[in-house]
């Protein structure tokens, strides 16, 4: 490489590691704030907030940068550079597009409008009053739509949103995998309605001390591999996993003393997320490629281990005892095929994130369509309730009782975050295609787990994915490891098998 | 104020904004580092502070500022700004001309040795070896003369020192306050290491949990007026409290199951610090001037805590019953006046920090004078170790065996920090005087310990000092409240009716 070149690939890694430790003590921050600290400081964090991310957005659209950006995407340069900045040029470059080719003004008022919107929402979902909220998620849609006419589409406009979230996915492949989802999870949904091997679950109700819930919390981030020498558990009120450096992932969990499996299920969600983070290659730190290549592909790795191995009976057959250790008595007269039966029920419900592995997805399809409608179609704003309500009906046989549990449920729109949502339901295929070609190369997937022998499966997923972190695109990730693209059929094969025998159904 | 004028300070004050905003990133990183954050994740956290504080650096240092400072202390303009820009111009000009006043190539050399000398003291205590640190030390001495020179001095070079953390103190009033004390002390302690009246205190020694400990902490905590809303207690190494901002002020404490004091002193010496960030005028957040005022006055503020409540008879009449309601039964036999005793046994020791309230000052007066000497005299850094030792032997009767426990015991020097010590011993004298006021304006002093009533101690506190910040400079506070300037009598008077009561001497 000239000489040039190599000084300047030298001063452009200097100023993206700037940005990244930026990205850090903002990271750290946000932890805070949602972990403990004490609330008459809020606001003059938020002022901390606002100064940080003033400056991040500055060096994220700078002259400087775009100037480094230049002269690196040069063919003759790019050759020459290593694998991670020319990765790095590529990711900056992306980002530094989107934000440039919006006007700052309108940029500016966007910031401001979405944050009003969120105060809005929450006051509008606490009422049930949908009209509101109307006028913001409106001109939400319309600065997006405004957006992705300034950022170029080819075809559908919704694409471009979904890109953001999940790199390369389109309406396309997702029309084909939820057609495929609707077309086979609907008609299980209803056949497990009127079951009448239905599981017993009361005793999971029973009083759960917070104090033993943890104790056990933490004997099971252990068992699957989670590094506390690069991590902390913590408890907030929505439960998260927070990746600040790959030696410093921490995750929280909530305790309901009158359901376990609130904190139980959470921890593990989390912790199939830390372990992504932690097993990042260390060559990417400091670059913007150090996390997750995508949110689907971290809910993957999140549902793996909430699903396939959290719900799983071979897992409880190692568990169960030590969980009866932390309880009062209350499952001693429960089998563990009917504890293993009780924490895989399955019933249609309102709220998308209490519902159980099975109905999920059709929680995350209902928003797809919408979303859908309101970027590709002739979908109004204001039609969304009727909407909304119609497609709860016929999918899930549920109709909400007013907008504050229904289309007003979730913060992400407020947000203004379209596109989103299909990640969920991503992660759930993908955790399943990856699950199925694991199966292959450890055939001893369940006995591993009867034994409590974890560490092969973290192992697994740290050298088919973890590692990358955003070396490698969602789907290429996919492909490699598994050979082909999103395939809906694994998920839904895995769910029929489970949902069978959970509930005793004539195949 | 001129159009002009105005529109400069409103952009100075944006200015002043976001360099607090950095400080206090800052201060939550370095609180997190130290109450839990995961060791593998430390490395990375380093290369943040590094970032954030080299654009601090930059933004103190910056032409910009230098512009702002100008036109703003321009008598014209000076006159027309408010009282709290007045103050913070003054604030920022002195740190802006003392660092402008250093070359930068000298001043990053200087940051590299602190940072060596840190490590290699820590090898040199562990190992007892004093020439391991001894070049480090003289380096650190050569270039602290340096740099006095390029700031500038008018009498002693000492002095120049002791103003980094105590505006306006002197060797000269120093040497008189500290021969004072030299003169009434040290006959104290000899008399005292004489008396047949000794308190026992094999009780205190008991096991005492620590969730225990926690608790009773935790009541105090709430007796003296700590705001929870603007707070919270963890648990480290070493004992601290940080201003984050006023609205976050956090302490922490240590526990010792073998010695409760530890914790039950710490806290609430750290209270006392804490106290003061709490109640500072909102009016100052964002400014430099919302800290305490100097380093003494704050000490001052924690040692009021810790000696003048905490180790007061009055204050266990009332806490003593709930104390022993936290214990396993070890002060049963004991009365609250044998208690009182134990807990303020006084017994000359060679460690500084484990040293008691009588013995304290005679440690810092060595280190006052060993400094003084360094820069003023013609003390050598290779002749410390006698000279401590002797120092030891005079004042205190006891010599270390080796100098891991003598002179290498503090880690002030090698973090370059001369002048820094006097500090603590002034806290104690200006405590003194204060509390000397307090009892004119609060006669009933002792009934409200005895009540646990201390809110108006604290509002009395927050009128008289904690308000004002850095509003007004630390001999400005004393002479508002006490009428005086420093004065070490009311501390040798308060040491003597104490220990006289306490070991039963005849006066």
């Amino acid at each position: 490489m000239s000489i040039n070149g190599k000084e300047i690939e030298t001063k452009f890694l200097e100023y993206v590691k700037k940005i990244g430790a930026y990205n850090e003590a903002l990271a750290l921050i946000y932890w805070d704030l949602r972990t403990g600290a004490p609330k008459k400081g809020v606001n003059q964090r938020t002022e901390v907030i606002g100064v940080l991310s003033s400056e991040l957005f500055e060096l994220s659209t700078s002259e400087q940068l775009e100037s480094y950006l230049t002269v690196l995407s040069e063919e003759s340069i790019q050759m020459e550079l290593s694998p991670i900045t020319r990765k790095t040029v590529a990711e900056m470059k992306k980002d530094f597009d989107r934000n440039k080719k919006i006007p700052a003004q309108e940029y500016k008022e966007y910031v401001m409008l979405q944050s009003k919107a969120e105060s809005v929402w929450e006051e509008a979902k606490e009422k049930a009053d949908f009209a509101l909220f109307q006028p913001y998620l409106e001109k939400l849609v319309e600065m997006n739509k405004k957006f992705i006419e300034y950022w170029g589409h080819k075809n559908n406009k919704y694409d471009v949103l979904l890109d953001m979230y999940e790199p390369g996915m389109t309406v396309a492949v997702l029309d084909e995998v939820f057609s495929n989802v609707r077309d086979k999870i609907v008609p299980l949904v209803h056949k497990i309605a009127e079951s009448s091997h239905k599981p017993s679950t009361a005793f999971l109700y029973q009083h759960f001390s917070q104090e033993n819930q943890e104790a056990f919390s933490l004997e099971v981030l252990k068992q699957v591999g989670y590094d506390f020498d690069a991590g902390r558990l913590d408890q907030t009120v929505h439960p998260f996993a927070t990746g600040i450096n790959p030696g410093d992932v921490r995750i929280t969990t909530k305790y309901d003393e009158s359901d376990f499996r609130v904190a139980i299920f959470g921890t593990i969600h989390e912790v199939g997320h830390a372990l992504y983070e932690q097993n990042i290659s260390k060559d990417l730190i400091g670059t913007p490629l150090c996390s997750g290549t995508s949110m689907g592909i971290h809910e993957s790795q999140s549902l793996f281990y909430e699903n396939f191995v959290g719900r799983n009976l071979s897992f409880w057959k190692h568990n169960y005892e030590t969980l009866k250790s932390y309880t009062s008595g209350q499952f001693d007269q429960v089998s563990v095929e009917d504890f293993y039966r009780a924490i895989n029920e399955s019933k249609p419900s309102l709220i998308r994130i209490e519902a159980d592995e099975l109905t999920y997805p059709l929680h995350i399809m209902i928003r797809y369509e919408i979303e859908k409608g309101l970027f590709d179609g002739d979908l109004q704003v204001k039609d969304l309730p009727k909407i909304w309500n119609e497609k709860y009906q016929s999918y899930l046989g549920v109709v909400p009782e007013n907008d504050g549990e229904g289309v007003l449920q979730d913060v992400h729109w407020a947000g203004g975050s379209f596109g989103y949502f299909p990640s969920y339901a991503l992660g759930y295929m993908y955790a399943a295609q990856l699950k199925q070609v694991m199966q292959k190369d450890i055939p001893e997937f369940d006995d591993l787990l009867e034994q409590g022998q974890l560490l092969p499966i973290k192992e697994w997923l740290n050298e088919k994915i973890h590692r990358y972190g955003k070396m490698k695109k969602p789907l290429e990730i996919l492909k490699d490891v598994t050979g082909e693209g999103l395939n809906a059929q694994y998920l839904i094969d895995y769910l029929y098998n489970k949902y069978s025998d959970v509930y005793q159904l004539e195949q």
